[in-house]
Parts: C-alpha cells; sequence; structure tokens
C-alpha cells in the first residue's frame, strides 16, 4: 500500500481526495492535516465520510509526512511551496493541487498570485499533470502541477484542434461557466445560496489567474503564441464546469472535427467524444473523472462543448490519476466512479 | 412625506425595507446608516436598487437621526436597545426588526440573546407587533417589536385555534421549513450555496431563539400556559417559511374549522385563507405581505400549513404594515405587491 | 381605463402579464382566454393572483374580445396569427408575445417555426416591438411583435455598437444562458428540476430560431448583412438571461466605450448601463423591466454584459411597455417595480 | 455471475439500478426493457452511463428474462404482479421496486392504488424487502416487495422505539420532506425546475399511499395498532429525503434512547446512528445506501431524525442489498459507495 499524507484536508478538494483515496485498493491514508481543525475526526467536519475515513486531523509540522511516499497539497496557494523542497529532500513525492507549480515563468506567476514564489528553482522540474498531454513526464516526475479546473475543461476541448494546427491561435474564445464549489468553502458572502442561487453572472472578465494558465498550456501545444478570451461565469449549481470554446478553422482546413477528436482520444480512458449532436450536461460527469466533448462546425467556425466535474477531472480525480500514473497503478485505479445523475 | 431613517441598510431586511419604503408613496428615506460600508452608495452594495435609491449609507451616530420621524432598525440583536432611549427621547419612533424588543421576561431575554438588556425599562411598552393580535396598540406605540419570522408564521397559523380554545395548550407541535435568506446576508460556511444547497437538514433542535418568542405570544393569546415543540429546518431556497402545525381538538370540540378560519380573518388584508384541501406553497407568496393558511382535520388532529415570505411579512413588510398603522395610512399602503411566481 | 384581453393564460407569459396589468392604473382585464382551464378561476391555477385577479379563464371564440381596446396574445407559435386579422378588422389592436409577427421574410419563417404563415400580407404592417429600437413605430402600430426574450438581450447589448459601425458586422457571438422558464409552463422531461437542477448545457447549438430573429434587427441596425454565432445555454435557474456578447473593433477605432454606451441610451427608462467594471447578475433585474449592461474592452474585442429578466423585459414587460406607448402612456407606467433580490 | 434483468429501465429507479449493478462484482446485467425506448442504447436516455452500460433497451415479451436469475422491476405500480407469476414459475426471483406487493391487505391496496390485483394469492409469499426487519426472510424468498422511500425513512428512524414498546403507539407524527426525485422522470408540470424550484409546500396531507404502508410495518413491529400522521412535503432539491418524526414516551420510561438506538443499529450495515445532538443533512448520504439517524429527547417527546437517498436507500440500493441477501453475497457488494459531497 502506497503511504499517503494531504496537506490541508478541509476544504472541497481535500474532501474529495478523501472520497477517492479512501476507496483505492493500493493507497493508505495516514495523515490529514489541518491548522484550523487540528484534532478533530474527518468525519466529524464530513459527516459523509462517516465511517469511510476514521483519521483526525493533525497539526502540520515538518514531521507530518515523515513515513508518506506521496504528499497531495489541497491547501490555498502558496503553502506547497513552502514545504515542497523539505518534502522531496526527504524522498517524498508531491502532487500539488494549487496553483504554485504552474505556471513557469516566476514573474507571471508572482503577479498574479501577488505573493513572491518561495522555491522558483523547482518550476522546471515541476510537471503539469494533465495525463492527457504529459502521461510520460507525470511517471517519473517528483513534482507534479494538478491543473486548474478551468485549464483542464478548456484544455481537453481545444487540444485536438490546437495540436493539429487547425484553428487559428490568435482568435480563440473560451466562455466557462462554472459551479459555485470551484470558489471553495470559505466564508464569503458572494457564494451564499441567498446571493449565488437563482441567478447568472460573470466574473473575472479583466483577468482572470486562470487566463495565464490556460494560455501557457495551449502556446506549449501550438507552439506559436496564442491570444485567448477567457470569460469565467458562476453558475447557480454546486459542481461542474461548462466551457464553450469557439474557433475558427485556417482558411483550406477542411477535416472531419468529428473523426478528428474521436481518434485523438480514443485511448483516453477519461475522455469521452460523445457522438455528433451531443449536448453534455455537467451532471453526466457528476462525481467522475470524465471530460465529455461535443464538437460542431459552422462555416469556418467550431464550437466545442467540453464538461468536467471541477472537484474530481478539475482537482481531485485528476490527482488521483497523476498518482496512479506516478506509483505504475493502472491509471483508471479508483476511479470508476459512475456518475450520479439525476 | 414622513421622513425614515434606517439602522444597519446592508443586510436582508435592509434591502427589502428600501425596496418597499422606496415606493411607498408616504415615506421619504432619509438616512441608511452602515459601520462597515460608510461613504459607499447603497446601490452599489445592492444593484438592484440602482436608480430606485440614491442615498448612501452614512455612519451612524447621536445625531444621524435628527431628522426623523421613525427609525426601522434592522441590525443584529442588541443594537436597537442601545439607542431606543435616545431616539424615544427625542421624539423619533422606532420600529426593531431584531429581537431586543420581542421578550417580555428579561431574564428569559438574556438567557437566549446572551447579554444583558440595555433598557429593561422600556419592554413593557414595546408593543409587539403583529397586526392581526395588537393593531390598536400599533397604532399609539413609540416602540415597536417586529416580530421574528418563524413566530409570524407559526402564530398566524394557530391564532383562530387557540383564541377560541379549540385545542390542547400543551400538545402543539410546530415543524417548520425557512429558505436561507433567514440566516441572514453574513458570511457563513454553513449556508455557502455548496453547503446549504441540494440538501436538507434540521437545526436548532435542542433550543431556538424563536421558542420563547412562539410561547409567550401563544400563551398570552391562549391565557393558559402553553407547551410547545418547535423544530425549524434549513430548506435549499432563498425565500418563504412553510409552517406544518400539529394541534389536537379538546374533546367534544367540533367545530367547522374551514368557517372558523375564514371568520378569523375575513377582515384581515394580509392573511389570506386558502379553500378547503389547499397546499399553500412559499412561492405563491414571494416577494409579498402575505401569509396563506390551510387547515385540515384528521379526527381529531388539526393540521394547519402556514406560509409566509420570511423577509417581508416575517420581517421588511410586517414593519412596513406597523408603520403604516402608527402613522394613520391605509394599512395596505405601499404593500400591494403581486408575488413573484414563478 | 383601456380594456384589455389575454389570449391564453395559462403559460409564464400569460401569469406575468396578470401581475403587470393588474396593477396597472390604466389597464383593466377584461377577459383572459384558455382552451383547457375555461371556467376555473385565474387564481386557481396561479395562487399567487389570489386577491389580485377574479377572472375566470374563458374559451376562445370569435366573441371574446368584441370589448376590448387591445389584446395581448400569450399562447404559443402559430395562434395569433390566425386571430390577427379579425381582431385588427374589429378595430382591436393586438400585441404579439409569441413569434408570428416577428420575421419580416415569410420563407424564413416557415423554415424555422415548421408551418404555414396564416396572414404573411400583415408582417409589413407588423411593428417589431423593441421601444430602444422602434418607440415611434409602435406608437402609431394596430400591431406589434414583441421581441423574444434571446433577441432583447443581445440586441440591447450590442445596439450602440452596431448602430456606431465600430464593429465587425462580420465577426459575432453570442453566448448566451437563460434560466428554465424560458421554456415555458408544459410538461416536459427536460425541464424537471431533477434534470435541469444542478447541471449545465447548451443546447440549439445546431440552430435556434431566436438567431434568425437576431440576425434580422442586427442586420436592420447595421445596414450591413451580420454574421452571428449564437449559442444558448440551459442555467438552473428560474428567470434570466445573461447575454455574453463578443465583438472585434473595426481597425483605428478606438472609442471610449463606456461613454459611447451611457450616452446611447441615456434616455432610455429601462436601459441600464452599469459603471466600468461592473458584473451585472441576472438577479438585480428579477421581476422588473429592466436590462442591464457592462461593456469591457480588451484590445480589439469588445465584451459586452448584458441581463434580463426573460419574463419581463424579454416578454411581459416589454409588452406593456409598447401598450403604454401605443395607447399614450408614459411609458413606465405600471413597470416601476423594483427587482427581487435576493 | 448472477444473471440479471430490469423491467422498465427508464425511470429513476432504473437509472440507478443500473448505476449500482454495473459496477457490482457478482452481478451481470442481462435484459434492460422499455416499451417506449426499445431499440435505444440505455447511454442514449441516460449519458452519465456512457462507458458503463452498453446494453439496449428491449421490448419487453415473455421471453425476455428467460436467462435471468432475477429481475428487478423499475416499472410504475401495477406492471410487476401482471408478470410476477410467470416468472416465478419460471423460477426467476422477482424484487419489485414499486407498490404491488407491499400490501397484504388486498382491499387495502386495491382502495389506495386505485385498481386491482393481478395476484393476491402471492401477497402472503411476498416478503417487505427491509434488510433491517426481515433480514432472514429475504433470504429466502422469491419475491421481495422493496419499501417504499418514506416508508424507509420512517421506519428506520421509529424502530428501535416500536419495537421496545417505549411510546404511544397512538400519538405518533412524521413530517416528511422529499427531494423532487421522488416523484419519477415523468413530463408533468408540478415538478418542473420552475414550479418546484425555490420553493416548499406540503403535498398529500388528505392522504397519501405511504401512509398504509408505513402503518402496516409500524403495527406489525408494534404488536398493537398504531396511530400515525403522516405529512409529506416536497422541497426544491434532487435527492433526499428527511423525515422529521414526533412520539411521546409512555408514562415511566426513562431510557437512555442514544444507547438504545446505537445498540439496536450497532451490526447494521447501513443504519448510522450519529452522535448525540448531531443533525443529519440529507446530502450526508447522496448516493449512498447509508440511512443516517439522531434522536432528541425533550421531556416526554421524542424527536427523530432520519435522512436518507430515496433513490438509493429508499429505492435501488435497498433492492441491491435485498438481492445481495437473496444471492448469499455480502449484504455490503456493491454498496460501499461514498457519499458525494458537496
Amino acid at each position: 500500500m502506497t503511504k499517503i499524507g494531504i496537506i490541508g484536508g478541509t476544504g472541497y478538494t481535500g474532501v474529495e481526495l478523501i472520497r477517492l483515496l479512501a476507496r483505492h485498493p493500493k493507497a493508505q491514508l495516514r495523515v490529514i492535516t489541518s491548522r484550523s481543525e487540528s484534532g478533530r475526526r474527518v468525519s466529524e467536519i464530513f459527516p459523509s465520510l462517516r465511517g469511510v475515513c476514521e483519521l483526525e486531523f493533525s497539526k502540520p509540522d515538518s514531521k507530518s509526512f515523515a513515513e508518506c511516499d506521496v504528499v497531495f497539497s489541497a491547501t490555498p496557494n502558496g503553502i506547497a511551496m513552502s514545504m515542497a523542497r523539505e518534502l522531496l529532500d526527504a524522498g517524498i513525492r508531491l502532487i500539488d493541487l494549487a496553483a504554485d507549480f504552474r505556471i513557469k515563468d516566476v514573474a507571471v506567476w508572482e503577479h498574479w498570485y501577488g505573493m513572491q514564489h518561495a522555491c522558483p528553482e523547482l518550476l522546471e522540474e515541476a510537471v503539469y499533470g494533465m495525463p492527457e498531454l504529459n502521461r510520460d513526464a507525470i511517471r517519473g516526475a517528483r513534482l507534479v502541477a494538478n491543473p486548474g479546473c478551468y485549464p483542464t475543461a478548456v484544455t481537453l476541448g481545444w487540444m485536438p484542434l490546437i495540436k493539429a494546427g487547425l484553428v487559428d491561435a490568435g482568435d480563440l474564445i473560451a466562455d466557462a461557466k462554472s459551479g459555485v464549489s470551484g470558489a471553495g468553502r470559505g466564508a464569503n458572502v458572494g457564494t451564499l445560496l441567498t446571493e449565488a442561487g437563482d441567478s447568472f453572472k460573470a466574473y473575472g472578465v479583466a483577468g482572470h489567474r486562470h487566463h495565464p494558465e490556460i494560455a501557457q498550456t495551449l502556446t506549449q501545444i501550438s507552439g506559436i503564441p496564442i491570444e485567448l478570451v477567457f470569460t469565467p461565469h458562476l453558475t447557480p449549481m454546486i459542481r461542474g464546469i461548462h466551457a464553450t470554446l469557439y474557433a475558427k478553422l485556417l482558411p483550406g482546413q477542411d477535416v472531419d472535427l468529428q473523426k478528428h477528436y474521436e481518434q485523438a482520444y480514443e485511448n483516453e480512458p477519461f475522455v469521452d467524444v460523445m457522438p455528433a449532436g451531443s449536448l453534455p450536461e455537467t451532471r453526466s460527469v457528476r462525481g467522475s473523472n470524465i471530460c465529455r466533448i461535443a464538437v460542431y462546425r459552422k462555416e469556418q467556425r467550431v464550437i466545442v462543448l467540453s464538461v468536467i466535474d471541477n472537484l474530481v477531472k478539475g482537482a481531485a480525480g485528476q490527482a488521483v490519476q497523476n498518482f496512479n500514473l506516478m506509483f505504475g497503478f493502472d491509471e483508471k485505479t479508483g476511479l470508476e466512479i459512475v456518475p450520479l445523475a439525476p
């Protein structure tokens, strides 16, 4: 059994990691830290885990993870980077579900995240943990930067087009809609049921941290700099992201897009290219690690619809998928959960 | 025009008061105070009020309400009582939407609200502002204690039974369900959409502040001490309270309950006794000052269903109704709003 | 008092018309027809209207509206056109909330609506009832085609850009999100709470009836044919449309967009251009006739956010606004309803 | 592998059966019938099952289930009874998720379900499939009547009190709240998101089919006739039942209720007695087969809170639990799903 620690288990990515790892046949949860809840049982905070996880939250200190093979960091941005060096030096691998290691350019990272990076020297080593893009590198990685939720939905939606150079890299619009769990479990007026319920709005239109992350990945895939408009929206539901992606085919391109997407993802266990004309619903992936995609063409426009569960494929599930790769398990281990619908 | 001040206009009862008073033909909003938001326009915090209310929040001080005829206090518990004496001495009438003046017994109040009462000498003068119960006293009142949301739904539901002595006062069960706005606009994990959405739970089963308030009013109506089980629940919606009330007819009582209720409320502008067999929905009163009631009999059991909008008849609307009575206006002025359904 | 009839009052636009007209000081509701519910009281179907509307639904026949000055048709598509000739000949004006008279080109209409048009000769006379576009023509109109909900949000969002020729008419993307009430009150699996709740999806991506309506209006405003991608989505809320609109400034254009929008709408009673950087929420217009707009520029891209209540400004409210114009009343009469938030 | 058929797989209990059985290590789904959808793939109707279930719906006929060991009937009431005799004669066991075999008294059944019973002679043999009550009988059963959703939540909530004779059997009130999925997947105005969303109401107050079912079971447990008030309510969420149960301790009873409940259920794999003072939320059991219970005492009153997922422990999950018992598998097989929260 692989011994596992979780840094900061009181948020939604934390409870999801526990849900997935508690039933994972190769994983053994040993330590879950929380500064604010140390000493309380995990299942006291999350009654859904009663009978599933008997651990208590422990205070994080330098010895916390001594016996672990791998640590998942499910904390706010800025924590993982402060512990990474020590963990890696102790031979413990690290999967960071926050953003500390996602952006390769320190200056860009520091601009968007408003703090100084604690270990820029690790950025080059860190592998961006999107298996569909970096599967081999993830296998050997010590340090994995788990992708953001929007970047996952958007990148998987566009990857086949960008990789094949089919569309104008200077004319990309991602109109994305997220459930409220994307904002985390912190007390906050804006995400109260009374504020976010029965209403819809855009946010971060002037700029959002996931923009440079998406741009970096798409540019890497494309080979040429991409230009992206990214508009996130808050939709009155708990889980789920729906990305509606607009691109323009380059002149002369006349590929069968449906076939192109099916081939691109034919060996991917967690990407489902739906039949032509499909309309993926976020609930069709609720609780599961699947990304479902539909692709439409209207003259030279390509419209891609891409849905994920932001807490699973967009966070904890993708982290477990990376964990499986890193430790040589079947990539699907512990992740063959049937989506919950209705 | 009657000149109006509001203490603490940044919560849900505050925004509702503004919504109602801004269109009230006899009212002129002059001052809205807020410690945290002073200097900002009201409509910046509540964009629904753009074009409706051009006031800024002002810092509360002793001169704030000098020019007002009446002040509505829409703050948390404990604030109105600290200002009441000064306002009344200045000849300004006060309608408190919090609980400071609802409970006549200081010891009971201090037990449930966990603080010392600042002006117990005013408790006797304060009129419990339920027009269906105390209309005449409200007319002449300087100080009105606006009822709580649950107490409004429960008391109106049972009043005709209790007043006529039809039911066993020692065997009353109120199973009540509220939308999340009852918890207010404060940042709070428990009322996030992600926590309170798509889920249902009881709370305060061991004890809830509205229990002594209901008990006091029903005992006053009954003339004998009543015994009440009161169980509040949180339901995943924004507005509305549904009280399901269980009582037992005293032996030998065989009244036509439907007729009894219709007669009891025939002159009440804001209580609607629905036809026999009706199932009132909270949305049928959304945004309005109406309480709708249906009454069922099953052998000796009486089941009453009572719905209100907790922010209107359960708070700001009832306060405006009291204001109308206090200043001699038609009781319905400014309150003839058609419920918003769907 | 202007005497009013409603054809088909059992849907959501019907109940909204009644809500608005029942409190309209110049309107008197005389007849509300319904084939399926004739003989039942309106308030039996819509308990929110108890005490507001005492009418019964009557069976529609040729004499139904003899005494009316104006008839609102709130039926499915295809009904109003079958009655229009008779009503107009009897001197009764007609406001159709369905789509029968919105499209000028009969062939286009018949293609999208799948039936033969019953009175194509009236299409030229019919005025597209968007006051911000056609105020003067509406004043004199006998027959008004009330705009669709999406077309209202999209057209108001783009009108200042298109009218001034600032953007590339061949590169327009409207990504629109609607609450479920847009699908009407018919029994339907897809809009059950269990199917549409807590989930998000696109629909009509391959083609939607509001596309030709939007294209026709924008082309009329532009003077040159526009090309539009229009993607509607279903969002798990009751009311509201949020249109996110993407356009490209033509080369050399360097207008102050904020000022341009504010000037364009400065005299419009129901269009609110919000301050720069605003993020309009659909709930900020819930139950009201207001369209709120925010405009952003990112290099040559213009992003416009436009929100309405689909049942009010997108249907019944705009119809009442048209009615006010047609009968010479102040345009705001009966429509100064404060949005319901939370 | 046990070969399984499902009658009527297009409703919510159907999709839940497939979700659970597709991952059940001892079960092999062979046939899923549907009159309306025959020939279509199951995953076309339920995209959440893409990659999980490759079967097509087949038209039901007398040979459909020839190769099956057991058939689950997930159809509306009245279908299973028309096929039961034939299936049993062919040596196929039957688990009916509808109500055909729940009520032992034919006259009572026919009164509440409004049809003639097709095989009353099987009622005595049918075992009421609540493992906590009838585990041994279920093991040997050919025909299992799977309990209703409300009866499951209510019976499990009260069983320890009734069995021990602690409470007055003549004074029981069950105030129950259900998510909308309890109403099924049929097209229906009342359960549209626009009608049932953001609103709360009681229904079936005058009488509900689950009343006689609960009364029968509690009377059987009690040994003396019980008297029950049962009030179901519709709450704006997808899944979940919360039963709030009121009973009165018989004079002189002074048991430690918390300990009593813990002991009563200590060996039950799917009943979780929560610590004293807990407030079970429906989401804490979402997607899982668990019933969570909290018990409160207030003088002589006992208040029990009992929550289940109506589609799992209240339907498909309990059916799979029964299946496990009938075929000698570990009772938890295929049911160790961690609840999905948030």
